[in-house]
């Protein structure tokens, strides 16, 4: 690695001449000792060396060439702390900026990237076989202080990984096939159609977001009301309520910003003075149409995102907090969420009830040592099971798949032989292809360990700094119901006993208008 | 009234000579019969004249002056119009443009203004006592046609009208105060702090949102709860799930553009696809700092409106359809939606968990005849009374005031004297002020009639053109939670059997962490 810093300070007044030999003992020393501090032993060449300096005017401009152990722009701001002690003390001159005017590292790559590569805050980016080399231009001292560089070479890394790992597919392995047969299913076609025509839903303007009328509500009800006295609440878990809109903070410490295209953003009005809006109903009162650019105009930058993983707060709940791993060994921290919708962008092709924008589930969260956090997760795995298998008797597959936590934090990483399984999909199959996918299944569930991973990026830990795992389970009633519509039909009659007995004797109905349904 | 048009016809060609006497038949013969056509018997002087014009090129150059009865902007279609035949069929030239440049309206109002005013598309607005004078320019077809300049006339009435209503106080009157005494209150100040330090809530970064703890969140959902057993159920409400995400198309006929500085707006990533949003994952990766403004330039203009009312679907549900009303009476439409917390934006100063940007509601909503319409709004009224009453024993006012649906509509309307109250509000007397407000009081439940307005604006109708009403009620476990904790206090021993016959003989605990609660 070597890396090539040109680049100035700035004083805070023009040094007398004098100063310039006091100048050239310090970057003698400076060379000898400083650029050195950290390199180890034997690899001092691989410290960092001012190379060339001269004063001019107010301005100190200097070369710095370097190899790993202290990086030249390490080295910059050492000088610029260093210097600024002496220059203070003897000339009341201070040292107003420290900027790499031209930075140039040369890298060598673990391997050479299959498609072209771009970083932002470089000038030039050029790979030969296995060696990078960047050109990052004018970095000031804050960008240098919070380590830009480093992080470029890092992402650098990064996305040619990611160039070499192939997506979800190659990564999942089918661990349990149920033996039930398709041919018990009693509807042969996707049923949007059909709950359309009778009224149990209804479009709104807005792909993959339905009106839910009587019948269907009391279907994904009674899903939901399942999930929780058969699952969530024989294993423990109790009812929080969590937050909707997530902050674009929480976002980031999610790692959110890696799916940004599949969430929805969310912009509060600029201000709360009506005399600030009054032109845009000035505009929809004379036109009749909605003033979607003058709106855009009268918006703050995006504040919040829509609730993606319904998990998020769970994570921030705990953010700078310090846990005892003992009490959560026998008391894990086990909370469960239904408190409304979360949203997905999956754009506007969306046909049928399977995949929505806008969708209900309950959503597991939990905390807890290691073992203990795995064993929770594979609790809620086998309930959810039995619930498909006995109660809503539907053919399914479990697959071991990619960490979601790494998928939701837009990170591709190669997956190394595991001790243990971080993600489970439950998928049912059915009996022809969804609307919107060309897919004979729908995946309906998944149930995740996500080890320390956000106990790490929400900053929580330990007293002791044992490890903290965190996990969370997503079962979705708007695919439940899907599913158990397609397996049990529309005839209420034919539904499993256990759904009946939170419906009641008769399903409720749709009211009738002329026109409709 | 006297309006005075300039404007032009603009030809597909240039005419050849013998067209102008054929010209001036006409206009001579528009005068006399389609100019006037629509003007009342002896009011024909009102009707619209041409009262100068030329053919001059390709464009036939022209004055309409008028007064109410036929306006001149729709002299000037109508003009286009008839000619077009002629000239079509005689010399196989069309009419590509009808433009008014300049548009000159004087008309006479009902109320002088008291502050100044501005109206859009409009190049000139001057008022002189009460007489008006509007212009505007280039105007073209399409404009004219959607009847821009009516539509004009009309919203400065309202700004004028608007100016002399002062808010909603001045239309309200209460109808009824219990009896009971504020010395029961178990709390004599704010909650919010004691909530916080137990841990029943914690502060997310967001002002007005929360996150909510088991404790909490039981009490909100057995609120909900006993809305539901013994307000909704027994009164034949039936559950639907009504979307969150509100198409701007919608927000237009609910008329929530007058309260657009009160909503949070949605706005979906222009792609599905991650290429376009990898700079924002390398800002991020590289700067650690959450990317708001390329995030912005990423973003779709807002397509949705965080559901503010809560209630806006179901007036959609019905747009365009024909409804019974005969059906209606013995049946009418009753449905109530929980699924999930609605949005208001109230800015960054919130403080306290009785005023809230995220909160929960359980919302009614009723369509039918008239009187129906009001019997079933007072049947709720009569409900929640008992359960504030009896059920929370708490002190309360009823007041009536201002209709919602003009509110909610930015409609400032001077109060007429009414048959019928249209809104209802539930105020609950608190022995402090709240946190966000200097009110000892807080509002917890209001309960509307909306006559005719949504079925209008929504256009359904019934099919023998009866009036059809509709109305809706919310009720906000998040605000009822906040005043039962004032009443009963944070002991669960003391709380109502009521609620307690929802959580059990325990209430549930928030995990202890080290440093939280």
């Amino acid at each position: 690695m070597h890396l090539e810093l040109d680049g100035y300070l700035e004083l805070s007044g023009v040094l007398p001449k004098e100063a310039q030999s006091e100048l050239e003992a310090f970057f003698e020393e400076a060379n000898k000792k400083i650029l050195k501090k950290g390199a180890p032993k034997g690899k001092e060449s691989e410290g960092a060396q001012v190379t060339k300096w001269s004063l001019k005017g107010d301005k100190i401009e200097l070369r710095i060439n370097s190899g790993r152990y202290v990086r030249a722009h390490t080295a910059l701001l050492r000088l610029s702390n260093a210097l600024s002690k002496i220059l203070g003390s003897k000339y009341h001159t201070g040292i107003r900026k420290s900027v790499a005017t031209t930075y140039k590292i040369e890298t060598e790559l673990e391997k050479t990237p299959l498609e072209p590569i771009t970083l932002p805050f470089t000038k030039e980016l050029t790979i030969k076989d296995k060696t990078a080399t960047v050109i990052m231009v004018e970095m000031d001292e804050s960008e240098l202080k919070r380590n830009y560089p480093d992080r470029l070479l890092r992402r650098l890394e990064e996305k040619i990984t990611a160039q070499y790992v192939h997506g979800k597919a190659e990564y999942t392995r089918t661990v349990e096939r149920s033996h039930k047969g398709l041919e018990k299913y009693k509807l042969r076609e996707d049923p949007t159609e059909t709950a359309v025509k009778l009224g149990w839903v209804k479009e709104f303007p807005g792909a993959g977001i339905w009106q839910i009328l009587p019948p269907y509500a009391a279907l994904i009800r009674a899903i939901e009301n399942m999930i929780i006295d058969d699952i969530a609440k024989p294993l423990g878990f109790q009812e929080v309520m969590l937050p909707r809109l997530i902050p674009l903070d929480v976002e980031m410490k999610k790692g959110h910003f890696g799916i940004a295209n599949e969430i929805i953003w969310v912009c509060p009005p600029i201000s709360r003075d009506p005399k600030e809006f009054e032109e845009i109903l000035d505009y929809v009162e004379i036109t009749g149409t909605p003033p979607v650019e003058l709106l855009q105009k009268k918006l703050r930058p995006p504040m919040f995102g829509l609730a993606y993983a319904q998990c998020e707060p769970f994570y921030e709940l705990f953010a700078q907090e310090i846990v005892n791993i003992e009490d959560l060994e026998k008391n894990p921290i086990k909370f469960y969420d239904k408190n409304g919708p979360t949203w997905r962008w999956e754009g506007g092709g969306l046909k049928g009830l399977e995949r929505l924008n806008e969708f209900h589930r309950v959503e597991f969260v939990y905390m807890a040592p290691p073992q203990k956090c795995i064993e929770i997760r594979d609790q809620v795995l086998e309930k959810a099971k039995t619930m498909v298998d006995k109660d809503l008797d539907l053919e399914y597959r479990i697959d071991a798949t990619t960490a979601v936590y790494l998928e939701h934090a837009g990170i591709a990483e190669e997956q190394k032989e595991e001790e243990f399984v971080k993600t489970y999909d439950l998928t049912v199959i059915l009996p022809f292809e969804t609307k919107s996918r060309p897919e004979a299944e729908l995946e309906i569930s998944s149930f995740h360990v996500h080890t320390d991973f956000y106990a790490k990026r929400f900053h929580f830990r330990d007293k002791t700094r044992k490890t903290v795992y965190t996990g969370c389970v997503g079962m979705g009633p708007s695919r439940y119901a899907y599913v158990t519509l397609i397996r049990h039909g529309f005839n209420y009659d034919d539904w499993p006993p256990k759904i009946k007995k939170y419906i009641g004797k008769k399903l409720p109905e749709v009211p009738k208008t002329v026109t409709w349904p």
